[in-house]
């Protein structure tokens, strides 16, 4: 248990060995010291919905300690013995008290390795970072512990974080369980392929530009970003730590909706704002997220973002959406791209104003090679100085004041109530060839101002779409680079069956509003699958 | 009305003399335009209290139009014709519709020239922006004219904002009125001056180190600074924008602090969130406001931030506070000055992180000379480069969580409870002859964690302080500078009666609580006036 910290030695190439023998050792240590009897529980990874989980507990259909093993069974890393040990305890505080612990009483979760966890690395998949490890559970791990859940495991992330794939010379390459020649997605790609395989039943991320929302999509599955304030990041490192200006939110990934909203509601009803010095004193909004559910919606639709435009399935999946929506006697109005090229123009220089300084000194103190998507960011430019960043900063913020203004002023035409959210597609392609993602113009637009997102399964691609007429003129490289990635991959994206989704968009702090919508539109595509 | 916008000739001397001009147009055309016969009201200024002015309004005791007349023949400013159209246009409004506008019908308030008002200057002293005329209102003033409010005027400010007193070569010297030789503090000195003189209603400044609070201090008045995102800053123009990360708050002065209360109140229910892009949708928390005057509190006193060592009458009127409340039966807890040192230095970084390029090309714009504050200011240091500001935000980031594990770490030794506010002074003295002010750290340290800090005026200099025993050893320059700034002017401060204060402080985002505390407060202190 814990780490061990001997001198760094001969090269990244060596960090990257030891760190595997710490992981073999890990699982070794686990495998001899497991000694209890129970057996892998057939079908309890098949459970989406913690509650239905901690329901099954205090019914006694099984033990926390069958359960985490069963997780365990299914994939590899580092913290089986605390989750075992984790999982022994909370069964005792069952027998003896006769209630769970929490409303994640027994669940096991996952982490990207971003968030830090007491005597464990947190390495962002950098080496320089592996064999130091923290001295105190983040902020949201001590939260999710004293709910009752059990982490069982961190996964992978790409260097820099900045990428929506995930690769690192560290952990080396996570694969889309459905073909090993697509990507998961990223940067929470580690998650969201576990998820999909069933080695976890709530994984958490983090979303600076759509880390969250596009592994989500790709792999089939409820994600929700935050706005930034809303939950903890304390005890979360990240790259380009400092640079507050696009702010990274921490958020869930599951397989359940009804498993991030009661997780959510969980959180918030600790008071997180108590405990973190970035989190605003706003509590869980029930009667916002039963009254949304209620009511006669007005929502924006945006099919593209006049940039890059959607793959046949995408679209279709987003229509779908919108008239079924349309048949619940909610109202659909459009939405224009308005304002995003600008606003992700603006975007990107912050994320190298430093002229990647930060992320070189994290790879050249580990001595890696960068990763080809890594080398061009921060190759991208010289720093800019101080002055000049605050000047970026008054047009982000004039920017942000615009988009409000546009959300204000877009009304429905027959009964002039504002758009409640906005339903639009999470990427343009479902997943893809690795190194071959280039825009999430879709998701961090979000990012920059800071809006509630969520993404929700939403169909898959279908042969029926490579049928579709999509033969529009490629508006710019990264345009044309997407149509041929359909011509090229369409009958095998269909033949896998590859998830598509549906983001739903909310503004600043709304999160309970878009989890509403969000259960509306599950409970239709559920429907209609 | 409206500016006229010559071509700048002659130097910046030229644009204070066409400025002033302008000011001295502005009054003749309303004196010329004054047609109408009310007769200024004797003892109408009197009044403090926002909700008493409206009740007599709706009484018919005197119109609006008499009402703002009285007020504008006490000073100088710019908007008077505006003002009276505004008036009578409300009057016209009672008699129709049979009821006040809202909660803030016809009480005429004045603005810091930060605010953007349509059709005029914002000129934050600046030769430099004078002649450029705001295009549309702030969002702050077009929600207090939603409310019924009339603005009267905009008020003095020092150049570069960044200072604790109130002068810049294009308006000039702002003095107490107390006593021309001293500063009626800054840089929201021209509201307070104007407040203390029955100029004025309800006031508003902005606060990024004590603007609000120490002006208030000095002028016997109430100042709240509220965290950063409870009220609009958008259409309010600031030096150094952009420099996001000592967020500066706007916030409310006045007379009377059921004013405020109101206020606040009254602005919050109209959800800023809908209109400025960084307010957060906290709703005003009325049980909060109700409860926490009914509970037997935890409160934490700081007689002394361990620095500079407050003169007599501060430490008297804060301790005579803190008896007070004990007498009420709430709890004190000693609050000691542990990381405030840390946190004043990381936020000096901030200001000028630009190398001050910022205040010098707007002073240069115009071509006006620096005022020795500033030019000490702006001489300060090198640019740093946007790498090191990242690493500054990390460092302000692991203070601000640090001082909330203080905060959640200080408790009753009797009941265990957490404190709920600290009560502290404002500033080490009362106001002081004109450039001698030096220490901000009272206040400044609250706008580093975006706390909320409302200051309440509690007693005066008296002849006693004089003979109190205060002969410390001196802790470093400012402390002795602060030592011999009471030896030489206790007589002329205890002869004047100067104004004290107790500063409330209370994390980030409790409005509500800090001004329920200073409700309790400050009806001790009126009754033992």
């Amino acid at each position: 248990m814990g780490s061990v910290n001997p001198p760094i030695k001969d090269g990244w190439q060596a960090v990257v060995a030891r760190k595997l023998a710490q992981q073999k050792d890990a699982i070794q240590a686990f495998a001899s010291s497991n000694t209890h009897t129970e057996e892998p529980l057939a079908g309890v990874t098949n459970i989406s919905d913690v509650t239905e989980l901690v329901r099954k507990y205090a019914e006694k259909s099984f033990t926390c300690e069958q359960v985490i093993k069963t997780y365990i069974s299914t994939f590899t890393e580092i913290f089986f013995c605390d989750a075992i040990a984790d999982a022994i305890q909370l069964d005792q505080y069952m027998a003896k008290e006769g209630k769970p612990k929490g409303p994640l009483h027994g669940v096991p979760i996952t982490l990207k390795d971003q968030f830090n966890v007491a005597g464990y690395d947190t390495t962002l998949g950098y080496t320089g970072r592996a064999f130091k490890p923290a001295t105190d559970d983040a902020v949201l791990v001590k939260m999710l512990r004293s709910l009752g859940a059990v982490i069982i495991a961190k996964t992978n992330l790409p260097q820099s974080i900045l990428w929506v794939e995930t690769e690192n010379p560290l952990w080396g390459l996570t694969t889309n369980p459905m073909s090993s020649r697509y990507t998961p997605g990223g940067s929470t790609g580690g998650e969201a392929a576990l998820l999909f395989m069933q080695g976890s039943m709530l994984g958490w991320g983090t979303d600076i530009g759509g880390s969250i929302r596009s592994p989500s999509h790709m792999m089939g599955l409820y994600g929700l970003k935050p706005s930034s304030s809303r939950l903890p990041y304390t005890g979360v490192p990240v790259s380009t730590e400092g640079q507050e200006h696009v702010p990274s939110s921490i958020g869930p990934l599951a397989r359940s909706l009804p498993t991030i909203v009661e997780t959510m509601k969980a959180l918030i009803s600790l008071e997180p704002w108590a405990l973190d010095c970035r989190c605003v004193p706003i509590p869980w909004r029930e009667p916002i997220y039963k009254s949304v559910q209620e009511q006669k919606l007005t929502i924006g639709l945006l099919l593209d973002d006049g940039v890059v435009r959607p793959h046949p399935p995408i679209i279709r999946a987003i229509q779908d959406a919108a008239s079924a929506l349309e048949k619940l006697g909610h109202e659909i109005v459009p939405w224009t791209d308005d304002l995003h090229a600008e606003c992700i123009e603006v975007m990107d220089m912050f994320y190298t104003a430093d002229g990647g300084e930060d992320i070189r000194r994290d790879v050249e103190a580990g001595g890696e090679p960068f990763i080809p998507h890594v080398e061009k960011l921060v190759n991208r430019g010289s720093p800019i100085s101080v002055y000049e960043y605050w000047q970026l900063n008054k047009r982000k913020k004039n920017l942000q004041q615009a988009y409000l203004n546009k959300w204000n002023g877009t009304k429905s035409p027959t009964t002039q109530r504002t758009v409640d959210v906005i339903i639009m597609p999470t990427m343009p392609h479902a997943s893809v060839p690795h190194q071959t993602s280039r825009w999430v113009g879709y998701t961090k637009v979000w990012n920059f101002l800071d809006y509630t997102a969520l993404t929700i399964p939403a169909g898959r691609v279908e042969m029926k779409d490579c049928d579709a007429r999509w033969d529009h003129a490629a508006r710019n490289d990264i345009d044309a680079w997407n149509a041929k990635v359909w011509a090229d991959n369409k009958q095998e994206m269909a033949g896998l069956g590859l998830p598509v989704s549906v983001q739903i968009v909310g503004r600043n702090l709304e999160e309970e509003k878009v989890l509403a919508v969000g259960s509306i539109l599950d409970r239709v595509c559920q429907e209609t699958r």
